[in-house]
C-alpha cells in the first residue's frame, strides 16, 4: 500500500524527504506518544496523583514496550483513534498494580495533540536549518555570478537589463521572513495539550495547573491551556508551510524558465528522458513547482479544520491527519531540492 | 515512511481500503507499465515495425521481470520519472537481440498515463458495485424504517415533521447519478495514452494510428488521439470522485447529528474513548464528512493541475500524482465506511 | 462596493463579462424568482390548488411588480435569504384577495434554488456557443498555419520538432468534451426546485406530483424530486465549468509561452506597461491562467458546500452563493478572452 | 452587475461590510493610488530627480483629478492593469510642464501594491477593533452565564459535564493570537513597494535608496526591497484572516448546535422562514461557519499566487486580485456578524 508519493518506493525518490518523513512514521508517533505518557506520569506523581512508584514503572515499562501495531489497527478502525487500545496495552505492560495509573486523567488528543508537537519540535530545526544554508547557496551564486548582466522579464516577455545579483535577491529575500516565523512558532506555538475528556481536567482538581506546567516542561513544549478544540495555530503553521514551498515554488519556476531560455542557466546532472536520452530537464525546478502546488491546495482544505465543533471534532480533527503530515514532508522536500538544485548551479546568467 | 493515512500501518485501519489502494501500489504501477510494454510491442509487431519474436521474447520476459526498486528509485529522482530506468532494466533483461524494440517510439507518459487507465479501469467497477449496494442497503432500510417520523431539520432547528423515508430518500437519490457517470466514464473516459516524444508519434509515420488502435484493443482502453497534455478527463474523474465523497459526507453529517439527538437512530458498534468507556461515538459517520472534505480540498489542487504547459509538463503532471492516488483511495474508503456504518444500523428514527 | 472584479467599474473591463454576469445580476435573479412564483401559482391552480383567478391576478401583478430592494437588503440580513420579504411584497401588490396564494406551498429554497436553474439555463448556451466558435477558430487557424514547424517543449525544455497543428489540436481537442458535457448537463442536469418547507410537498398532499410536474414544464426545467439538499448536480457543474478554464490557461499558457520566445507567434494589440510603453504583453493569454486557476480553488469550495447537513444547511447553501456565480462569471470570461485572443493572433509559427 | 454577493444590493445586507469593503471600492484604489504618485513627486523632488514644483503642481492638481473610468475601464481590458491609462490621465491633467514628472522611474505595481498596503493598512486596525470588542463581549457572557453548566460534547456526543465559561474560553483565547498576528502584521508587514519596470529603480541610480526611504515614510508604510515578485506577505495576510474566519467559524458552528439542542441557547431576533414564520434560525451563526469555509478556500488559491515567475507576473498577480480583497471583506463580515451575534445573546446554558 503506497498511495502517497511520500511514502512510495520510489517516487520518494523524487519526493520525499527521508529525514522529515521518519519523524512522521508510525514509529515516530508511538514514540512520542509514549514520550508523553512517561511525563505525564510523572508530572502526576511530583503532585501526589499517582504513587511515585507508578511513574517510575511507567517510564522503565516504555523502555521495553513494543505495542501490537496489529491490534493497534482494529481498534483505531474502532474507535477513530489509536488511543485507547495504546493505553490498554500499555497498561497489560505495566501491569495489574499500576496500570490503572497510566494516562490518568488525559484523553486521546491531549496524547495525539501532544505527540504532533514533540515532532514538530524536531522537524521546524531542520527546516530552518534548510533554509538558513539554502540562503548561503544564494549568497554565494549571487557572489559568483551576481554582476553579470540577465534579461529582466515581466508578463512573461523581456522587459529590461536586470542582473543576476537581482533575480537572486528575490529568490533571497523573502528567506529571512520565513526562518523568522519558523523560530517564532518553535518558541511560541508549539505547546502542550492537555486537557482530559472534555477539556477541564476534571479529574486532576486544583492541582491540574501544576500538573501541566511540569508536563509542559518535561516535554519541552509550552504551558498553555488546552487549546484541542482551537486549531488556529495549526492553520498558522501550515500557512507557514505554504508560503515557505510558495517562494521556493517561485524560485524552481523562475529556474526552469530560464533552463528554457537556454543560455542564462548551467546546472549540473538533470534528469533524463526516455524518449531523448540526451536531454537534460531541470526536474527539480519542477517539482518545486509542483511542491508549492500541492501545499497550496492543502492549506485550503486545512483552514476548512479550522470549524471544529463543541470540545472535540472527529471529523475536523481526522481531516488535519490527511493533511498537515504530507504538508511537512512536502516541505521538506521541497527545501531539500531547492538545496540540491542551488548546488548543481554551475553558472546563472550568460557566458 | 508512512506520511499518509492512506499508508499507515495502524491509521490506515481507519482510512484506508486495501482493495482499492492495491491498485495503487508500486507493484500495481509496476504492472500494468509491464503490461503496456507487452501490448506495444505486440502492436507494433502486428504492423511490422518490430519482429514478431521480439515482441514474443518481451511478452515472455515481462512474466519473469523483476526491476530493481533501489535503482528504479534513484532514477526517479534524477529523471523525475520511472520510465527511463523501468525501460533500461527491461530492456537489459529481455537482452541484446531484442531490447533495443522494447518500448520503440513510446515515451514516459505513453507508459505511466496509459498504466494509470489501465489501474482505473479496474477501479471504477469496485466503486460502482459498492454504490450498488449501498443503495441496496439504504432501499432496506426504507422499507424497514421508512414510515417513522422523523423531525424534518432546516438551518440546524426543528422544522416539520418529515419520515424516514424521506430522510433517507435524500442519501439514495444522488447515487443514481454517481453510478451513471462511473459507468459513463468508465465507457468513454478511459483511454489509451500514446503519443511519443512531443505526442505525434513521429517514429511511426503513417502506420501509427494502426499501432495505436491495436494498442488500445490489447489494453481493453478507447483508442484516442494522445491526451497527455490534455487534462480534462483527469479534472472529471476527480470531480465525479469528490461528487462521490460529497455526498456520503453529506449522510455521514446526517448520522452523526442524529446520533447527536439521541433517539433517532441506533447503531451497533461505534468508536470508544479513551476518557469514557462507556461512550459511543459515531465514528465512521464523522469520517465521511472528513473524506468529502480531503477530496474536496484535492479537487481544488487536480483543477490547477490541468494548466499543463507545452507538449509536457512535469510541473502540472507530478501535481496529479500527488493528489489523484489519494482521491481514488479516498473515495474507496468513503464507500467501504458507507457501507459498514449502514449494515450497522438498527434503527432509524424514534423507538 | 466593488469587491469582486467582476463587478468592477474598471477591473471588469479586463475580468468580467457583461453577457454572462447580467444574467447573475439582483435584477436577473429577482426576475428569475417572478417567474418562479408566476408559474408555480399557474400549476396550482390548474391542479384546482388555488384559484384560477388568483393564479391570473398573480401573473399579472408580476409585469409590473417592483419590489424594495432596501427592504430586501434589510430582510436579508435577518433571515439569511431573500424570499420571505420578496414574498410578502409580492403578496402585498397581488392583493389581499389573492396574496395568501402566492408561494403557496413553496419554500425559500424552491425559489431561490430554481430561479439559479433558470439562469443557468441562459448561460449554458451561451458558454457553448463560445465553446463552438473557439473551436471554429482554431480550426481557422490549423488550416492557416497547420504546416508550420514549432519545436514541441517538454518540461519545459526543446524536445523535438513538432508543428503548429499539433499545438493547436492539442487546445482544440479538449474543447469536443466540453461541449458534449454543456449540452448534456442542459439537457439533464437543469432541474426544478420544489419541495416546501422540508422537501416533501407537505401541503400539497396527492397532488404534489401533478404541481411540481407543471411547474417543471412552466419553466421549461426537469422534472426531479426535490434536490435541495442534494447538491450533486452543482459540483457537477462546478467541475465543468473549472475543466473548461483549465483547457484555456493551458491555451493562455501556451500562448504566454510563445511569446515569451518572440518568434513563434504575432499577435494584434496587446498591453501596455506603464514603464516600458513600447512592451506588448499576451495579457489575454496570461489572464486565462489567472481564470483556470481562480475557478480551480472556486471548485475546491464547491465541493464542500455538498455536506450539505439534513433538509437544508444555511451554511453550505450560502457557501454556494459565494462560488458559484462567480465561477460562472469567470467562465463566460475566459471564453470570451480566449475568443479575443485567438482573433488577434496574426501569426503562428515561425515566420 | 453584481456576481459577488459582498457587491450585491440585498445580499451584501447578510454577507457584506461597509465599512471594510469602502476600503475596497474602485474610488478606495483611485484614491491610494493617487497618494502613491503624490508622495512620489514630493519624494522625488526632495531628491532633486523633479522639480519642487512639479511636485507642488501634482499634489494640487491630484485634489481636483476625477479619472475617466470608462477609459480606465478600456485600457484595463487593453493594459492588464489600470496604471498606464490613470498615469496618462493624471499627466494630462496636471499639464504639459510638469506631467512628465508623475510616475517616474515607477511601473505599475509599485502604484497598485502599495495602494493596496495604504487600504490595508486602514482595515487591519478596523479587524483589531472588532476583535477586541468580541473578546470583550465574550468576557462579558462568561461573567454572566460562566458558571452554568453545559455538556461537554466530543464527537458529535454527548461526553461530561463542562461550564458555559468553558465553552467560552475556546472561542474567546484565539482572539489573542489573532490580535497579536494582526498588529505584528500592521507593524513590520505593511510595505511599499517600489522598484520600476524590472525592480531596481534603475532611472533613479544611487538615489533609489533615499526616494524609497522618504516615500515609504510620507505613506507611513515600512521602507522595504521591493517585493512585487515575492508575495509571501499575501500568503501570510491570507493565511491570518482564514485563521481569524477559522475561529468565528468554530463559534458559529458551536452556536448553530446550542441552537439545535433548544436549551443551551436563547437569541434575541434570528431569522425567519418563508414557509415557517414561526421558526427562529440562528443564521448568523451559519454564516460564521460559511464566511470561515470561503475563507479557507480562497486562501488556497491565494496560495497559488505566491508561484510568481520572473520579475513580474501578470496571470498571478491578476490572481490576487480576485482572492485577497474578498477574503478581506468576508473577515470584517465574519467579525461584525461574530459581533452581532453574540450581541443577542440573552442566554448561554440551560434556564
Amino acid at each position: 500500500m503506497t498511495v502517497s508519493p511520500f511514502d512510495h518506493p520510489y517516487l520518494s525518490g523524487l519526493l520525499g524527504d527521508e529525514e522529515v518523513a521518519a519523524l512522521f512514521s508510525a514509529a515516530a508517533e508511538l514514540e512520542a506518544m509514549l514520550a508523553f505518557e512517561v511525563a505525564l506520569a510523572k508530572a502526576e506523581a511530583a503532585e501526589g496523583i499517582i504513587p511515585a512508584e507508578a511513574a517510575e514503572v511507567i517510564a522503565e515499562t516504555a523502555h521495553r514496550f513494543s505495542p501490537d501495531v496489529a491490534s493497534l489497527r482494529d481498534a483505531t478502525k474502532r474507535d477513530g483513534v489509536v488511543v485507547s487500545d495504546f493505553v490498554r496495552q500499555l497498561r497489560a505492560a505495566v501491569g495489574e498494580a499500576h496500570g490503572r495509573h497510566v494516562h490518568f486523567g488525559a484523553t486521546s488528543q491531549d496524547v495525539v495533540d501532544s505527540g504532533l508537537m514533540l515532532r514538530l519540535a524536531r522537524v521546524l530545526p531542520v527546516l530552518e536549518n534548510r533554509l538558513a544554508a539554502l540562503g548561503a547557496r544564494l549568497d554565494g551564486l549571487s557572489a559568483d555570478f551576481g554582476e553579470r548582466p540577465l534579461m529582466g522579464r515581466t508578463r512573461m516577455q523581456a522587459a529590461i537589463p536586470i542582473t543576476v545579483a537581482d533575480r537572486v535577491a528575490a529568490w533571497r529575500t523573502p528567506l529571512e521572513r520565513h526562518g523568522e516565523r519558523l523560530r517564532s512558532f518553535a518558541a511560541t506555538g508549539l505547546a502542550v495539550q492537555f486537557g482530559g475528556a472534555a477539556g477541564t481536567l476534571e479529574k486532576l482538581g486544583d492541582r491540574a495547573p501544576a500538573v501541566r506546567a511540569t508536563l509542559a516542561r518535561e516535554l519541552g513544549l509550552a504551558d498553555r491551556p488546552q487549546w484541542h478544540s482551537q486549531r488556529e495555530r495549526i492553520v498558522e503553521l501550515g500557512g507557514l508551510l505554504a508560503a515557505i514551498t510558495g517562494s521556493l515554488g517561485k524560485m524552481g519556476q523562475d529556474i526552469a524558465l530560464m533552463a528554457d531560455h537556454g543560455d542564462e542557466i548551467a546546472l549540473a546532472g538533470g534528469g533524463g528522458s526516455s524518449a531523448m536520452p540526451h536531454k537534460q530537464n531541470p526536474v527539480a525546478a519542477e517539482v518545486l513547482v509542483t511542491l508549492a502546488r500541492f501545499n497550496a491546495a492543502q492549506l485550503g482544505g486545512l483552514a476548512q479544520a479550522a470549524v471544529h465543533e463543541q470540545e472535540r471534532s472527529g471529523a475536523a480533527w481526522t481531516l488535519e491527519w490527511l493533511l498537515l503530515p504530507q504538508m511537512v514532508v512536502a516541505s521538506g522536500a521541497a527545501l531539500r531540492l531547492a538545496g540540491e538544485l542551488m548546488s548543481s548551479v554551475r553558472r546563472l546568467g550568460p557566458v
